[in-house]
C-alpha cells in the first residue's frame, strides 16, 4: 500500500510562518523604538534551573523562567544587539534560502561589524534565537555539518532554488542519499514503506542495503552515523508523523547506542526549547544487554568511563522505567558490551536473517 | 563534450584478476603440501626500514625487503595461518560480491575459530593481504566505515548483485550520493564535466552546489568530510585516470588541510604497499598560506601543536619544493590559518564568486 502525506507542501508552510514570526519581532522593536522605548527582546532561561522533564511531551522542556535582552541595560545591549542582528540574518538566509552552519555565521558576523569574542559566543546567540522563535535553526537554513544517508522507496518534491518541483525516489542509489538541507527541506510524498529503521553505523546500513532488508521488511533504512546529526533528526520525526511510519532503532549494545536511541527518542535537555527534534513513537530494539546472552555475542568488556556513564544515565528521569531502566541496570550486572557487528560471528547475513526479524516481531507487543 | 570512459568493465576485470591471484596463492599452497614442503607466503616488509619516497611514482613505496609467514616457524605459524583464513575470506566475499568492514573481519574469524588477540591484529594481516596481492582491500571488499558525498553529471553504472548494470546520474539530489561501496565499484561510464572539485567540508559542499558551481565550471563536487576515506581517495583516482577529469583540492588554510591535499595526491606511509590510492596530478588549490593576506581573511593564531606538526611534515621528502614548502614556511612566518569558511566575512558567495574562479585560472599554470 502506498502512503501520501496529508500536508500540502510542509517546507512553504513553515518557511512562510517563519518569516512571519520574525516580522513580528522586527515590528516589536520598531515598535518599542517609534513610542520612545528602548527595545528589549524576551527569551525562554535556557539555565538549568529552568530544564524539566515533561510526561506528557515525553521531552525536557524549559519552564516558565525567560530572560531579557534589552537595549536599555549596558550589560545586555551587546547580546540584544547580536540577537537583532542574527535575526536579520536569519531573515535573508531564508528569503534566499542560501545555506550556513554555525561557522558561516560566525564568520559572516564580521561583515557587518557584529563583535562576537568566537564561534561559542555566536553559537550560543543562534541557541537564543531558536529559543525566542521555538523553532530549530534548519529552519532558519542554519544546517549541521555531518551528513547521514537514507535509502528506501521515498518519493520527495525539492523546494530548495533550482530544483523547486522536481521529483526524486530515494531507492535507486544503494550506498545511500546524503540527508543534507535539500532533503530536510524537501515535501515527503509517498512511499510504499511501512517502517523506518534507524541504524548506527555505515556498515550495517550497508549490510542491510546488500540484503535487501528494504524491500523484504517494507523498511526506509537510515544511517545515523554515530549520534544522530540534528537534520537527521528532524528527517526521522518526518517520516513518522508525516507519513506515519514506525522507527525502528538499532545501536550497538552499549550505554552509549542506549542514548544514541534515547535522543533520536526524546531529543537532549540543551535542546529542551525545541519541540521539533524527538521522535517520541520510535522505538529501541536492540543491540539490548539482554541481548548479549540471548544470541551469544562475543563481547567487550566495559571501561571505568561505561559504567560511570551508566550511573549517570540512572539519574536520568527517562531511565526509570521500561527497557531503558531494566537493560542499563543489565548492562551494569554483566558488564560488558557488544557491537552490531558481533553478529558477524554466526555470518555476516545473521543479523539480517535472524536477529532482524525477530527483533521486528517483538516491537509490535513494546 | 561528453567523456566516455575506455575502459569496458573495470570493475568486472579488476575482480576477475584478483581472484585469479587468490587462486594462484592458494595453488601454491597445495602444491607445497602435495610435495611434502611446509607451506609460507612471502609478503613486502612493511618496517620503517623499507619504506622509501619514489620520485617518478610521487609516492612512498616499499623496498625490496620481504618477510616470511611460514608454517614451517612456530613464531610465524599464527600469522600463517590467519594469513591464510583471510585469503579464504576475502575470495568468499570477492566471489559473491558481499561487503564487509575491518570489524566485520574481526568477528566473522570468530566463526571459523581463527584466533585473533584484538581488532588491532586482524586489521593488521588485511594489510598483510593488501600487500602480498598488492591490491588494496577495498577490492576483495573490506570498506571503510565513513562515507563521502558526490554531485555532478557523472553516468555510472552499478556491478553489486541486485543493481547489475542500472545506470544512475549523480546529478539530481543536490545533498549528494554517499560515496560507499556500490559507487567504488560501479563503472564510470560519461560525463559532461571537465574537472573535478574535492572539498574539505560539508557545508562548503553545500554552498558549492547550492552556487551551481557544478554547472558554472563544469565539475563534479567531491566532498571528502576531512581526511578523504580511502574509498573517496580511489574514486577520486579513478575520475582522474579513467575519465581524464583534472583534480582540484580545496582545504582549510591549515598545516592540517595541506596534509589532507597531500594525501590525495600522494597518500600516505603507511599504505606504502598500494599503488591505487593515490592521485599524482591532483592540485593542491587552496586556501593556501599565502591566501591569507592576498584575501585579507579573519584568521586563528596557530596552535603549538600546528606549529610542530608543520616542522614535523618539512622533515617529509614531499615538502621539499613548490607550493608545498613555499606555503609550509609561509605558515611557520605568520603562525596563523584560516578557514575556508572564513571567506563569508565578504558574504556567503564570495568564495564561489571570486576565489575560485581565481583559483581555477592559477591552476592551470601550476
Amino acid at each position: 500500500m502506498v502512503k501520501k502525506s496529508k500536508a500540502k507542501s510542509v517546507a512553504k508552510e513553515r518557511q512562510e510562518s517563519l518569516l512571519e514570526l520574525l516580522r513580528k519581532k522586527g515590528e516589536e522593536v520598531y515598535g518599542d523604538i517609534d513610542s520612545g522605548k528602548y527595545p528589549k527582546f524576551s527569551i525562554p532561561s535556557r539555565s538549568v534551573s529552568n530544564i524539566v522533564y515533561d510526561k506528557s511531551l515525553r521531552q525536557y522542556i524549559l519552564g516558565s523562567n525567560t530572560a531579557v535582552r534589552s537595549s536599555h541595560n549596558t550589560s545586555q545591549l551587546r547580546s540584544f544587539t547580536q540577537l537583532m542582528w542574527l535575526a536579520f540574518f536569519a531573515n535573508r538566509l531564508t528569503m534566499e534560502k542560501k545555506s550556513s552552519t554555525l561557522r558561516d555565521v560566525y564568520y559572516s558576523s564580521q561583515a557587518f561589524a557584529i563583535d562576537f569574542e568566537n564561534q561559542a559566543e555566536s553559537d550560543n546567540i543562534i541557541v537564543d534565537l531558536e529559543a525566542m522563535l521555538a523553532r530549530a535553526r534548519e529552519e532558519f537554513r542554519i544546517f549541521p555539518e555531518e551528513r547521514s544517508a537514507v535509502f528506501g522507496d521515498l518519493d520527495i518534491e525539492y523546494t530548495i532554488p533550482g530544483y523547486e518541483g522536481k521529483k526524486m525516489n530515494l531507492s535507486n542509489h544503494p550506498d545511500g542519499y546524503a540527508v543534507g538541507s535539500s532533503l530536510t527541506t524537501a515535501d515527503l510524498i509517498s512511499t510504499s514503506a511501512e517502517m523506518v529503521i534507524a541504524i548506527e553505523k555505515g556498515g550495517l546500513f550497508t549490510r542491510f542495503v546488500e540484503e535487501n532488508v528494504h524491500s523484504k521488511f517494507k523498511a526506509i533504512i537510515v544511517d545515523t552515523g554515530g549520534q544522530a546529526p540534528r537534520s537527521t533528526r528532524t528527517f526521522l520525526r518526518r517520516l513518522n508523523k508525516e507519513m506515519g511510519l514506525p522507527v525502528i532503532i538499532l545501536t550497538d549494545g552499549d550505554v552509549y547506542g542506549e542514548h544514541i536511541a534515547m535522543v533520536i527518542k526524546s531529543g537532549s535537555a540543551n535542546a529542551a526549547h525545541l519541540r521539533e527534534l524527538t521522535v517520541p513513537d520510535a522505538k529501541w530494539m536492540g543491540v539490548w544487554a539482554t541481548d548479549i546472552e540471548k544470541y551469544k555475542l562475543p563481547t567487550i568488556p566495559m571501561t571505568d568511563a561505561d559504567i560511570k556513564r551508566c550511573h549517570d544515565l540512572k539519574k536520568d528521569p527517562r531511565y526509570q522505567k521500561g527497557i531503558w531502566k531494566r537493560e542499563l541496570d543489565v548492562f551494569l550486572k554483566i558488564k560488558r558490551k557488544a557491537e552490531l557487528e558481533a553478529f558477524s560471528k554466526y555470518g555476516l547475513t545473521n543479523i539480517t536473517d535472524k536477529y532482524l526479524p525477530a527483533k521486528l516481531e517483538a516491537s509490535k507487543s513494546l
